[in-house]
């Protein structure tokens, strides 16, 4: 059987941290797919397309990972997919806590999800979306903290 | 003298976790107020009045329970209903640092007031109001997550 | 029915922290066991004798608080005593954890019993036995850190 | 070379917690800028000027301290004030992942940059702005919450 | 390529919390080896030899399950067995500092190594073989903690 | 007045985030005392004259750093040197509530001192002395974890 993975999240933009935990654990799966979770109603500082831009950038030459985008429950996208794992990645013990109510949740609503968690490395471990925009926004340079192929133009 | 506490809460909606922490703290106090918050400017995704509706259902029957709702400082409701005591359930160590800075607040401003914790059980850590909430926004079952006897109408 | 709780812990010493879980929880029982665990292969700074004198120095005047010890699981004390209710101060989040797995695990071999919380004050949060100890193994000075009625002999 | 540090936040409002951070690492350095962040997009219970009056009212006869405030990335106020320290109080574990977070990041941008950490005071624990303003937008009674010198008219 | 993953412990007893990780994890895998940690210099309650056992109980008729011991590096009976994956069992935010704390320097002294995680249950949170082995010690019922197949003689 | 610091620590042994922490704090200071706890009672895995040794390589050509030992209460030593802070470096948030019970109590017991936190930087999180001896004992190479001044004989 084959083993297939969604790795989803906002990635409003995606981070180094996000990419090394592509990288590592695409040994383990046959396919992950990186789905951009879409929200009309929050405010995004890129659009669906310049994310997804971003992540293909990144991976595009890479047979394994396709980027794909979702709107609604997680479950019900990984049944669409046929995905029988989450990948998440654990940076913080905050973090910790929210992943894992969602991933029980998600496995109380369908019970052949797994989801399975790869580290940050630790010199990821301060990075994440929201303090990424925040420079972006104050016109500070996030080049250490994207990965080196994705192309964030006018960005310094 | 008779020992009085207010279960206060946003509950939108109220959770198979907080009928538990009732359930249980049920004997250890002769009259518990459920006291829903009322905040004007946030939105909610249930009105006051659903809220309370399904409250009642759960408990429509315990003379021991009652339904209100409250705006305003939660010390002083508790000095409206004659409350010594705010009961509140603890699921996780986020939540705690949460609520503690909330009941030693609390207890600042009031000292005749305590704050009583009860533990949710271990199946129902995961669950909280905000992820049921968007389980309900995308169209999920959350019958599993809510009290038996409550109706939310429309939602599978 | 009688509400009565019992407080376990190991006590050595009891500080000040300890007396105020149970000086705020008094309301609440009609009567307080306060448990001393006695593990007879750790080695304790003070025997078990000089833990329940101390605790007894700071209530003797008062009926509701019993002081007593036990030897085995917590749950089986608490039949013997006919408790259904376990007190514990809580006073951070690592605490925190450390006693919902106890609490959780003792309602799962014992379903009548419930763990209440309460909050150590603010002030109080800092102090733990442990370090109590640490301090008078070093000659400092615990008397901020302990009961004003009791009488650490030789304790400068 | 002078100890220049600056202790940036929102301050909405300044707390009796922050009042004690700065006069505990007041003899660390020669001056503390105390940087009021302003954001345009957030809303705020005091403006910007109310915030920095009341900021001043509490050290106005202190020629160490100096009150502005500051947009944009913090990193780059430090460098226009010459600041090389970055001082931060610290109150509990949620808060500790935060701010670690935020200093890290500063520092990967910024290498001449080091966070400096002062704890609060234990009884200043539960004391944050967000619970202050809580209680200031349902008539409550901040005065124990906030410094004795700061004026919050028509604040009872 | 082969995925060998080594499930490390001490295992003082196997839990039905372990028990959980393994069945769910084993379709990611081709083969896990359960590798109990062998110290020589602390005092386990089983034997390495009883320990064994009861997880061959287990899984006894799983051709992909493996129970091995060793002592040394982690990393070393890695190499050994030639594992690409540690797998790991998450329950609470203090257990995931500890284990990104080894998993991390893991990953500093041999790169080819992943350590992947897998939640436990809700319901299996509070169980942990220290509070097993305690509830041992004091004559008390683990049938609910240990997997259904093991069999803990004179352990009622 | 002279600002003097001590670093207090067990530092069995000394690591490559202790080095880094007083690298980036010796700005702040004119003095730091780096003071070996020495514990009769504990067994360490090097001699305390081993632990002082290390250090000394590492920070022997600079004149504000002396290496000493103590034995007894940290305040105690503080106010024989002189000295008015206490430096420690942060990892995690479990490092943070053990050091900020230690801190308060501190300060209760000697108003005059104050605890300064340095956060390790992002790569040295997972490194702490406890994890560096039991590489050792398994004869692992430490030498990433360790300052490169320090010589570790017969390690490899």
């Amino acid at each position: 059987m084959e083993k297939i993975a969604i790795f989803p999240g906002t990635f409003d933009p995606f981070t180094i941290g996000h990419e090394s935990v592509v990288n590592r654990a695409m040994g383990l799966f046959d396919k992950i797919y990186i789905a951009v979770g879409f929200n009309s109603k929050k405010d995004a500082l890129f659009s669906l397309a310049e994310r997804k831009k971003f992540i293909s950038q990144v991976f595009d030459d890479n047979p394994k990972i396709e980027v794909m985008h979702y709107e609604g429950l997680t479950i019900d996208f990984c049944k669409e997919v046929n995905a029988s794992y989450i990948l998440r990645g654990l940076r913080t013990a905050a973090d910790f806590e929210y992943e894992r109510a969602i991933a029980q949740v998600n496995k109380a609503m369908y019970d052949e999800i797994e989801t399975v968690f790869f580290l940050t490395m630790p010199e990821h471990t301060p990075i994440n979306s929201s303090i990424v925009r925040d420079v972006i926004r104050h016109g500070g340079d996030v080049s250490k903290f994207i990965p080196a192929k994705m192309r964030i133009k006018n960005i310094k």
